[in-house]
């Protein structure tokens, strides 16, 4: 099969629908509440106290050394920091108060941004270049370590920033000045013989670019994302010429392998998920993009090997992906260790821009079922309950010493959670020429058209909890379009009803997803009811760390036990196979969850007064289990928490 | 209790017999074979391929930068290196050769050693110091850094080297030259107002001096042992005060705490086993060395502490210790990882020295069993079975990449397992006044003398395999002495005959020996028969990585699974509590070991198409599980191993 590269998107292309025509309440309600009203404001703050504003702010003093990075060749070693990518910690704050504003009038909030904003307009160079980094603390290295340095990483975090805030609040300052820097970009980067043949060693700018283009209309911003994307892996290797123009040697990279980037061969070739998890994970998400805008099967391909691989492979559980701290990224096939996971919330996050990018090629279970997955558990684990604290790794066991976070030395999680939480809404549904994807459940109305006629759709539903949803569809006028409603990989047995009318699944089921096609009148109701037993999850034997173990979901939740709720010392506590696990409503726990119980056993201690080893076993005392969602925990005292429970 | 400081060593006191005394048969002859024919050469020629003899001979060039070592503080940074430590290398070799020469006359090796020690008699200043390292690479700085740079610890393997030696061949040269440089010791340090108050960072010199005082009769040299002993931890600290000397902070220390190198208070003040594993296991022996010469009770009290905190919370199933790389050492209580374990060669034969150093205080099965456990398995696993390969760190479990080595970088692990495998035969035995101690089983022939009387003792056996002991006790004319021999803790059945009639071993066992005292005649036979069933072991539940768990173990060895006598992915296995578990002589595996069987369940890969996780526990397959001895382990195909087994 050859690539398509047609210049128009395929005709089934879904986009996701703009954060604003989405009200949500209920579960993610309560989420996007406490970002609106204490991350937001948070993520702000604390960027200002890390000093961030000294060094876009022409009118004062560059800051001084801070934490230093692993770069150094050709560079002032002394200065390389993770001050090199605050642009894009500032872009993604940005972006987590404008959804912010969707939700909640802030006006001391959008004040201090307008300043910032006020900032890089006055920062931004004539030729329309902006980096703080670049500009302010390596002044002549520009376009010097694409691999290393995040110059086009921050542009397209700057970029994002820009595209949110115009579209909630109509300023377009930021905007104007990231469409001069992007024409700048476009005039440095592409296949014409004086530009460079480059890309950025820490993928983001593709899928920035594509929003651009989205917002502006402009089609050469979509071009030049398809360009980075075509273009990463070729030969001769960018960074090896690179690396050379600086006067270093290639082989002085810190990580080793272009794996580490996803530049080791072009990407319609990769087959592997590899390297730097975040990374990967915003590479696919503008793959995915490009194939859903050109129509580009070649693309997609890829894009299904590779998704294949990620989940057959190399996800956890919980959605989390990466278990490795030495390169934030993927190891082996099947290495999932628990209790060292790095397991980065940014890499949860990006797997759900990747999986919602997968539903703009239309509605496949296969990729909504990890969305929801990674969103309820791997992500949302990065945020405490009330908005104000952060995990930046999320294993799924903890002797206890792991607990969330003001912040980090290197900020990216805090507003990557902040702004996937308060952009929620985007990924409920998408749409396409005559048809609505509903891709997650919960209390909210969403706001569209098709063929030019305003709709209204409504879910009344008390999901995660509970698996009835009601929905209720007003077209302004009749209407004929597709609803496409997924049926969750973890129910075992669904009903629909259309009207009152039971649907038979057998009959309109692909993909995962029911499929309703009518023309829809004022006042129809689709009711869907999704039994919401508790499982058991079993590891493939592949995973040695899960062998012999058991986890535990009820709809899209995976459960943990932690310290609080049962005794210490978790690994001693073994879930018989017969144990009945029931669920129990717990409004007044955690903001409101469903907890799990069981009878359980658990080894004792007595009569280990003769040392370390003994030929009989220990005794065993009958104990209760309790568990509660993994996203929650650590949202009480400290302590131990396990998600793979010994199986007896 | 107040510290008996008595002069006199306690009337009680056992030293080991002299390792020529001991004829070694059977497994553990094999053993010192290797070494004699292989691993003794191996040592020379590897520390002469590391470039050693550039740096002691002072007719070379010095050697250039080598690998760097993590002391900088007034030093040259780019010389502070490994060959800080090469003395002691070279001293360690020079052991194990003379032990070697015991047992197989070996002149070219012989005149090698000769040559070494003529360049160190050689490089000896007028005053009598003697430090490669800081004669050749660090002029000028001698003892300004005890804490960090090795130095006593290198006099000290230097004089463990020339007493064995001396005592090999009767050459005195290496023994005078190591005599003159203990005697600008002394005169260095000591309680005396003009001397330093100083003391090594890594202990070794301590009980090196006890050997210098038993061979030369020289009292200075054992008392200036108990004065480093006496003086470690004591306040104003020296190493504080050391490094503010050089100009430096104490509180830059690269480790931190002074439990890393176990002065962080008094040594009768010790109560965790802690830091570095090595450092601690050198002092303790120094300690039982000093508390058995002087009968100093307070230094026994604290070594038994020390000794139950070890063997009840900190010490691998295999007689390993020191899980964590980061400090070569210690962690928190119960913290035993299975697949990271650090478990060092030396640390477990430091294990060695101090459990028979303990058995100096009386015959005790306390300190005999784990003597027995770490010399059969997790230090002799650190030899190939021919003797010419190494294992650094010994892990529990391995997924196939932790393989055997030909030297380290570190390469203080080869020469140490050398030594004492050469030395075996004198941790057989240990002898008082008018008893001898039997704390070790297998085919030997042991002399001594009680009384001034000549006695031969020869046990006949194919211990470890067997657990049936003959031994003929021959003194030259009828004396009267008390036997003690050990009943193993892992013996649940032993029967006792002395010349054909049965002793009742109620009433002769104290301590876990019993002692037969009589007049012995020639032609007296003891019979002891150890019933040798296989065992399983289990860990207490406090060790979070052994919960579920299960080792099989069989007269003194612990037993592990390798990949090449299963399928691979040995963590798929589970050994039901029920299963029957046989033991088979294997005379042409690995040697000849006794291997064990069982039949056991094994998770299947089938049905794993859609995904890591599902609902339907792995269908489990009917298996057998062959299990080779620990210490044998890795002596054929590189593949997976596991010592811990999922119990089901």
């Amino acid at each position: 099969m050859t690539a398509s590269q047609s210049a128009k998107p395929g005709k089934s292309a879904f986009r996701p629908l703009p954060v604003p025509q989405v009200d949500i309440r209920g579960f993610w309600g309560d989420r996007v509440d406490a970002v609106a009203s204490r991350t937001a404001d948070i993520l702000y703050d604390r960027c200002v106290e890390a000093g961030m504003l000294d060094q876009i702010d022409p009118d004062r003093d560059p800051p001084g050394v801070r934490i230093p990075f692993h770069v150094n060749d050709g560079f002032t070693a002394s200065t390389v920091t993770t001050q090199m990518f605050w642009d894009s910690d500032l872009g993604k704050t940005i972006e987590t108060a404008a959804y912010s504003l969707y939700r909640r009038k802030n006006d001391a909030l959008e004040r201090k941004i307008d300043a910032v904003i006020d900032m890089y307009a006055k920062l931004q160079q004539p030729d329309g270049y902006l980096s703080s980094w670049y500009q302010r603390v390596q002044p002549g290295k520009r376009w010097t370590n694409l691999r290393d340095c995040h110059e086009l990483y921050c542009a397209g975090h700057l970029i994002e920033g820009a595209v949110a805030y115009y579209q909630a609040t109509g300023k377009r300052k930021l905007l104007d000045v990231m469409c001069r820097y992007a024409d700048h970009i476009a005039a440095m980067f592409g296949p014409e013989p004086d530009k460079k043949k480059g890309y950025c060693g820490h993928e983001e700018i593709e899928l920035a670019l594509v929003k651009l283009a989205r917002v502006t209309g402009e089609r050469k911003y979509m071009d030049l994302a398809k360009y980075f994307i075509d273009q990463r892996g070729q030969q001769p290797h960018y960074f090896d010429e690179e690396a050379r123009a600086r006067g270093a040697d290639p082989k002085d990279f810190h990580f080793k392998t272009y794996e580490y980037n996803q530049s080791h061969k072009p990407v319609r070739e990769q087959d592997k998920v590899v390297g730097h998890a975040v990374r990967a994970m915003y590479l696919y998400s503008g793959m995915a993009d490009i194939a859903t805008e050109y129509g580009d099967d070649s693309l997609r391909i890829a894009l299904d090997r590779l998704w294949d691989d990620l989940v057959s492979k190399r996800l956890y559980v919980t959605g989390g992906l990466g278990p490795s701290a030495d390169n934030e990224g993927f190891t082996s096939d099947y290495d999932l260790p628990n209790e060292t996971a790095y397991a980065e919330t940014c890499a949860a996050v990006g797997l759900v821009f990747w999986a919602s990018r997968m539903l703009g090629m239309g509605p496949n279970a296969r990729y909504a079922d990890i969305m929801e997955r990674a969103l309820y558990n791997g992500s949302i684990s990065g945020l405490s309950l009330d908005g104000s604290l952060f995990f930046y790794e999320n294993p799924l066991e903890s002797r206890g010493i792991h607990n969330r976070w003001k912040w980090h030395r290197c900020p990216c999680c805090p507003p990557n959670i902040g702004r996937m939480v308060a952009s929620i809404g985007s990924y409920f549904y998408s749409l396409s020429d005559d048809a609505l994807g509903i891709h997650l459940y919960g209390d909210s109305t969403a706001r569209f058209e098709v063929g030019g006629r305003p709709v209204s759709l409504t879910q009344t539903s008390r999901y995660p909890w509970d698996g009835k949803i009601s929905i209720a569809v007003e077209p302004d006028a009749p209407t004929e379009f597709t609803l496409h409603l997924r049926l969750p990989a973890w129910c075992g047995k669904a009903a629909l009803r259309v009207n009152g009318v039971e649907v038979d699944l057998d009959e309109v089921v692909s993909d995962g997803y029911a499929a309703i096609r009518r023309e829809w009148h004022k006042g129809d109701r689709v009711e869907l009811d999704l039994d919401m037993a508790v499982a058991r999850l079993f590891a493939n034997p592949e995973v040695r760390q899960d062998v012999g173990r058991v986890a535990l979901s009820r709809g899209p939740l995976i459960y943990c036990v932690e310290e609080t709720d049962n005794a210490g010392q978790l690994h001693r506590v073994a879930l018989p196979r017969t144990a009945t696990i029931e669920a129990h409503d717990e409004p007044n726990l955690l903001g409101g969850v469903v907890t799990l119980s069981a009878a359980a056993r658990r080894d004792a201690s007595e009569n280990w007064e003769s040392g370390l080893y003994r030929t009989e076993p220990p005794a065993v005392d009958e104990t209760k289990l309790t568990a509660v969602p993994y996203f929650a925990w650590d949202n009480r005292e400290p302590g131990e928490m396990l998600v793979w429970l010994r199986s007896s």
